[in-house]
């Protein structure tokens, strides 16, 4: 089939997040999706949020900011979170926040998953900021892991695709990382 | 339910990708989760990857890369580029190759999208590089689209979980975003 050029385009899929951090000493919450894992050791993720945002002001005052992964039970908050801004709304009593080591990097207790984060750098683009940020702690239930590991079957987390602004969730296990392509080494 | 610190997590989940580069003019493809939209206008995005891989070189080289999703049934073709290197193994022949405007972002026929990326700049970490690009060219095909945006359902593309390592389908929608937190707008 003939490929037609779109011109842009998102990445297939995003991971829903939410970002929460200090912002002139209230606790707040944005949805984000757009970041990943940036390097391994010291582990180390990257996000990416608009300029125009609320929460760029609280992770720059405080060097740090929490990343956490909301099940599919609380996707009704979580699009609150980004529908609202911080600067007119107080989103501080949405969910249950706890702290890890950082008393500036508020965690949502209801999150299965949430990381703590020491601010890095920042890389200024057009419209977002790029801000990297060092894992300083996981904050989970054992009743989100096998084998010590968290497991994403009980975790429920969410999925978005834009432009079509669509959550999805994860579904079935389809093969191993690291394994499914050995059957072709013989090549 | 008492929190318990893990000390390290990655994302949840992640998505699957096929970057694409040429290597001391080689096509060449390696597997990546590691990455994320950057920037909105103009479309850029970031990506990690171990220094120590050969596809770095050829980014560098040509300031230039490719990403494809690939679909549920390129899983063992995508999971073996993830297995072997460039530096020993040729794995140009795996999938047919083709270009957009720049004539150094090999990409793949048989993935459902593919985006052409003009290298911008490069942040390097420990462990891993960070390449930023720009968007100049995104490719799919007209059975992959719905109203003309790319449809998660057609694309069937993977995710990533680690470190339990293992590849999962999307599953169902499941709601609006911008759309499900409204209900909650009246509070």
């Amino acid at each position: 089939m003939e490929k037609i050029n779109i011109g842009d385009a998102f990445i297939y899929p995003m991971p829903v997040a939410l970002v929460g951090a200090l912002v002139e000493g209230k606790v707040n919450f944005m949805t984000a999706a757009w970041l990943t894992r940036a390097n391994f050791k010291p582990p180390m993720v990257a996000v990416a949020i608009n300029k125009a945002h609320y929460t760029p002001i609280g992770i720059r005052e405080n060097r740090s900011f929490s990343i956490g992964f909301p099940s599919l039970e609380m996707m009704a908050a979580t699009d609150y979170c980004g529908l609202v801004s911080g600067r007119k709304t107080d989103k501080s009593g949405l969910f249950e926040v706890f702290y890890g080591e950082l008393t500036t990097a508020p965690m949502i207790k209801q999150c299965p998953l949430c990381l703590e984060c020491k601010l890095v750098e920042v890389h200024e683009y057009p419209v977002n900021l790029l801000f990297i940020g060092e894992i300083v702690g996981a904050y989970t239930e054992e009743r989100f892991l096998t084998d010590g590991k968290p497991d994403i079957r009980k975790m429920k987390p969410l999925v978005l695709t834009m432009p079509d602004n669509q959550y999805w969730t994860v579904g079935e296990y389809a093969g191993q990382a690291w394994g499914e392509g050995k059957k072709l080494k013989s090549r």
